[in-house]
């Protein structure tokens, strides 16, 4: 089993921008191994895989799209997670999806007074370091090119984990998380022992009287969602306008090309953490039954938060476009004419009487899988795509995309989790063909042909969802087994088994 | 049984302005039946109540706090539907709720060509009315005067007529509504049989050639959802910048006085439509099963959309407000320091450095019942607050509330309905101390105790929640069964049974 347990403490604090990838990505060609800048967006498969560079070029075969997954022992992954994902039919050069699995310490900041980076060696210098470990799976799915799917699965982790640091004693101490850290002491390195409740909530006589006496809980978990999102935020691919000259330089160096959606299951302390941002999807498994854990972010979804921003900010239209939706384009012989319509506020339709103003392009346009923002990006939420303009023209669609997922909480400690009960973490080319109650299906079906204990059931799970989406090349194309045309998308998948922690670490 | 159908046309269509209460509203002083202007937001309570001068003085006396129903048959609501109120502890002068129940005819528009403004008994002329009828039922619970919740009470279902009247052949017609209505004619009058989709498709070579040649399938369902939107869109409280001169005219000469949520049940061609905006609330009790039926918008609930709001329109925070939520008050000794906040996206926690910005105060702060937007309000949608400044400062809050209501649909077909299955609405003075499932107990309950076809039974269970909301007043204040504090709120019921439209009417 390959528990790739990492210190991430080194490789964040002393700054993004000098930091190699967090390990080398695949066996082939580009991928360097070297410690100094990374390659430039070089195709490249997970790390985990192990290809040769000969199983690469396999992997890398749109005609045979070759189902890929861990090696049988040597490349185990935690709690024996099962993984498998294939290349698209060909409508992108490269597998666009990436994928990371990690054993991450957080490690507690170890100078309270001193410089955030650490000493060289400050680790072996610590007898009993402070920190947790978290399990982490995560899936990005590029589009428009690979570096921002390549750049977020070498970093995302590194950057919770980084947020994380702060939390170290706080996420250890049984009782609630302090409102107010000390002046004098960095973040994190705080001693909550000196962090008095009574202290902050004492008012000086001379400050002004506050309204209320209110102090609001904050829970535990709040802050571990806190965390997540604040690091999907601070990515160098996040930004829309970076504060930070180290995350824009960067973001400038390494030329990321493209956007990504990203789906990322954090386990800690007893609790799964799923955080998504795109059209991935994640759902739990439990007894047969479903529970889903993400929900997909597109411009139908989304609508009326784009809506809304496009009402507040019409500059980002480039006066091309109408914040109003219309069930299709409107042509310019309808002036005058009434309409179907709906605004920022409406989920039900309205008629209204065509202007001048209406003939422009709907903001958000089409439906299903073909619902498009601009018509030009149908998903709404992600990392990178600072670069993507309308076609020919320069409007950005970068103010309308959010970087900050939805993070969903499922309590491990909550439930008595059997060997068969899984998370199933999927991009847009599984779930596109196999909705939910098939994956169960799936899942279950092939569960039972294996032995409770018998490591390699859950990679046999992944790698039959992924052949079952992708289907079988006929004459007509990849089909599915009812005839149907199977994904010609990338596909990944991780089935993560719940009963894990005590039983597959 | 008092059935009072109310063509609703002649009301509306010859303007707002000029229009008179729907109808004499209580029996005490001010309310006056005549035709003229309505008098200014006196004390009044809905007209179904039919109460003489004596019963009015006895509603509005906070002491006694009796509970108020319809009369035994006389008063009887459509469907045999069971209300009940009372007035409030002593919070507000008058009992600020209102509550209206109506049974409103949609009439076709007649003059195609014609001005909007109905002839004088045109009703009369036409002999076979095309048109539908729907059932409302609607609460309003007001704040800072009576004004808002009477003018909705009096209006809302006049205005949703109007939105409607546009729709009553297309909805009658169980083809797809059209997406383009033809030119020349007025809404609502168009003959469906002359709309043409293959005339609308078609375009002219000389267009500009879309990008996409998608249709959106448009339901009728979502046409009643938006007649809906627009109509709550079209009150004279709700409009921020009224485009209608006459709405704006009509604001000034009543001087509405405070603001109100609104929460109305429409039932049309075999479906509710349940639409709230506010802090009511609504659950249907099937077969013992809760099914909500709204949810409440509260600074908590909208919390994210107002901190976006703030963020790009910061000018309307008068540089008094930040948009970030702290858990509670900062002080100034405590910049620098860190301390919990959260951001427009965050759902969780993280912590900030202290600057000078965030010593202003939280947009949004307190918890359940006691959270306030801008210190202020503790509801952020509904209809009126035109006046609402943030105390002994010059800041607006409406722009912040919106008038837009969520609207659920129920299918009354889907189900075979018994006797004992409900809609209850009720204002918060119920919700704040009476649970959804005590709610239905008190539903069950009552209602096995009287016959199946016993009219009085609905109102029983109006009372019954109402008394139990209330308490019994002891010399400790009002008090529940358990000795905990009794609503001290304004209450309103409304019990709808869903086998209703067969076996009530």
């Amino acid at each position: 089993m390959l528990l790739r347990v990492r210190a991430a403490v080194a490789q964040l604090a002393a700054g993004l921008g000098a930091q190699p990838p967090a390990e080398p990505r695949g066996g082939g060609a580009g991928a360097g191994p070297g410690r100094g800048s990374p390659p430039p967006a070089a195709f490249c498969r997970p790390a985990f895989l192990q290809l040769t560079p000969e199983e690469l070029r396999r992997a890398d075969d749109h005609t045979g799209r070759a189902v890929q997954s861990p090696r049988d022992s040597r490349g185990r992954l935690p709690w024996s997670t099962g993984y498998a994902e294939v290349i698209n039919a060909g409508k992108s050069q490269h597998n666009e999806d990436q994928a990371c699995c990690e054993v991450v310490f957080v490690e507690q900041r170890p100078s309270p007074r001193g410089s955030l980076a650490p000493r060289e060696g400050s680790r072996e210098l610590d007898g009993g370091r402070k920190g947790f470990y978290f399990h982490y799976w995560a899936l990005f799915d590029g589009h428009a090119g690979s570096g921002a799917a390549v750049m977020a699965s070498e970093r995302l982790h590194l950057h919770i984990c980084e947020q994380l640091r702060d939390l170290v004693e706080i996420l250890q101490d049984p009782s609630p998380p302090p409102i107010c850290l000390p002046h004098d002491t960095k973040t994190g390195s705080a001693d909550p022992t000196q962090v008095s409740h009574t202290e902050d909530h004492g008012e000086a006589p001379n400050d002004a009287v506050p309204r209320f006496h209110l102090e609001k809980a904050v829970s535990h978990e709040s802050l571990v969602v806190g965390a997540i999102e604040n690091a999907f935020k601070h990515m160098p691919a996040a930004s829309l306008c970076p504060q930070d000259e180290q995350i824009e330089r960067e973001r400038a160096s390494q030329h990321l090309a493209g956007g990504c959606c990203a789906l990322a299951a954090i386990y800690l302390m007893g609790k799964f953490y799923v955080a998504n941002a795109g059209d991935s999807r994640a759902i739990i498994i439990r007894n047969g039954e479903i529970i889903p854990m993400s929900r997909e972010f597109t411009p139908e979804t989304e609508r009326q938060r784009l809506q809304f921003l496009a009402l507040l900010r019409p500059e980002l239209l480039g006066k091309e476009f109408t914040h109003l939706e219309f069930p299709r384009r409107i042509q310019p012989k309808e002036l005058g004419k009434k309409v179907l319509y709906r605004d920022q506020n409406m989920n039900g339709w309205a008629y209204k009487k065509i202007e001048e103003d209406d003939l422009k392009f709907p903001l958000i346009f089409g439906e299903g899988k073909k619902a498009r923002m601009m018509a030009t990006i149908g998903v709404t939420r992600g990392l990178g795509d600072h670069d993507l303009k309308v076609f020919s023209s320069n409007i950005h669609i970068k103010p309308f995309l959010s970087c900050f997922p939805e993070v969903r909480v499922y309590d491990l400690t909550q439930y008595e989790h059997c060997p068969d009960d899984v998370l199933v973490l999927g991009t847009d080319g599984l779930w596109d063909v196999t909705n939910d109650q098939e994956v169960a299906a799936v899942v279950m079906e092939v569960l039972t042909s294996y032995e409770p204990n018998d490591p390699c059931r859950y990679t046999m799970v992944a790698q039959e969802l992924v052949v079952r989406s992708r289907g079988v090349l006929k004459e007509r194309g990849w089909r599915l087994a009812n005839d149907k045309l199977g994904s010609g998308d990338d596909i990944s998948v991780f089935v993560i088994p719940l009963g894990g922690p005590g039983n597959y670490t």
